[in-house]
């Protein structure tokens, strides 16, 4: 029987503050859901419809985790999606992982990339690209965002990552660093490997001074039109693609 | 004196249906209406604050159109934005293009892309590369939306575009038509250049099987992690990219 405590306990979870008194945080939707079922992440709760559980009684079934079958209504009144006829889950935070950038190794690093729907698509991208190592500065959005982690489409759980000072960060880096600018070496005329740190910048200002004394490598992706500028989930894609053509 | 049957006209523009009774559309925000005014639309009613006005009267005083300074709050009420403190456009439609591909051309096509985010991205990423025609199906998104125009950034004032039948405008093509697949030819490893149509395909359903009869090249993105797939913009982005790197 779902509690109205269990209740009060999800619905505190779509604010940042509970979720880090909690150290948990959900996901929503059948993609993110099953996603989470399959990772390493500790699930504490899962909530589903009926359908549901029946496509996914071999996941369910083995989850050490407390099961409740629900209406839909249940799940809309509890999330933040409109419509959920499949699941809801709740899980334990992991503890931030240490990223020291070693030789070989390639990290993306985010400048107050605020827009919680960008860094969804940002760990989305970092993916589908085999990266797994991201730093964040502490204004960027929350990785735990519920709509961050629906943005992600379930690459929230195969991507490590920190919160840091992302000055001193790089200042203690031996790999290169790279940072995306709009007047740097235009990408399509460098040979890139995959090593190094990617720094892309915030929505509105890009990369902040500070960050760029540490970038031994500015970069742009060539314009041929006249937009002013990409946005910044969309110019890590571009970027990653040039990094990764070359491959290692 | 901005009457009650021009503030009900501008609301209706919100719905498709009556957008295209009216042959008119609207704009909000700094960008998109300072875009809107330099370019050749026909700017039929302009409302703006008194801080819009002063940063841009060389603009206003040009402006052959109903002009009226309002309240910021009159914006918002009218418009989709949650706050807008500069101002609010109102043109008429423009006679669609007749998109005929001809060889060196370069023509983005849109098998029902439906989300207007993802459309008025697409159109800034085409406007970014210099892409300056646009087909789209029937069923893709209107690109009058106001959320299409919103995200556009400026750009929708820099493509032209025709809705068509898909399968016939590219079984009648001479030039090389590619489109993105999961399962095509890495485009790593081809040397593309700016000639040929490009098609996009549905967010969920990708090509449909009666527009991959028409398409001679099936490319692909690699990947080197585990997500699924990419955002269709973010895909329209990276490929755009690799057509691009090699010149014309």
């Amino acid at each position: 029987m779902l509690s109205k405590n269990t209740l009060k306990f999800i619905k505190s979870l779509h604010q940042k503050k509970f979720r880090k008194q909690a150290g948990s945080f959900f996901v929503e939707g059948s993609k993110n859901v099953t996603e989470l079922l399959v990772s390493d992440f500790e699930v504490t709760h899962l909530l589903y419809t009926r359908s549901f559980g029946d496509e996914n009684v071999p996941l369910i079934s083995n989850l050490s985790a407390e099961c409740y079958e629900v209406d839909e209504r249940i799940l809309e009144s509890l999330g933040s999606f409109q419509t959920n006829n499949s699941a809801l889950a709740v899980a334990r935070m992991k503890v931030p992982a240490t990223i020291v950038p070693q030789r070989g190794e390639f990290v993306l690093a985010l400048d107050e990339v605020r827009d919680p729907g960008n860094l969804g698509t940002i760990l989305r991208i970092a993916d589908w690209y085999g990266i797994r190592k991201l730093v964040l500065s502490a204004r960027s959005a929350d990785f735990y965002n519920p709509k961050v982690l629906h943005a992600s489409m379930g690459s929230f759980t195969r991507v490590d990552f920190s919160y840091v000072d992302l000055a001193d960060f790089l200042s203690e880096t031996a790999i290169p660093c790279y940072g995306a600018f709009l007047d740097g070496t235009n990408i399509h005329t460098l040979k890139l490997t995959m090593e190094g740190i990617l720094v892309m910048g915030n929505e509105s200002h890009g990369i902040s001074s500070e960050i760029a004394e540490h970038i031994q490598h500015r970069i742009t992706i060539p314009s041929f039109g006249s937009a002013e500028s990409l946005n910044v989930a969309i110019a890590t894609a571009v970027i990653c693609d040039n990094f990764r053509r070359f491959g290692n």
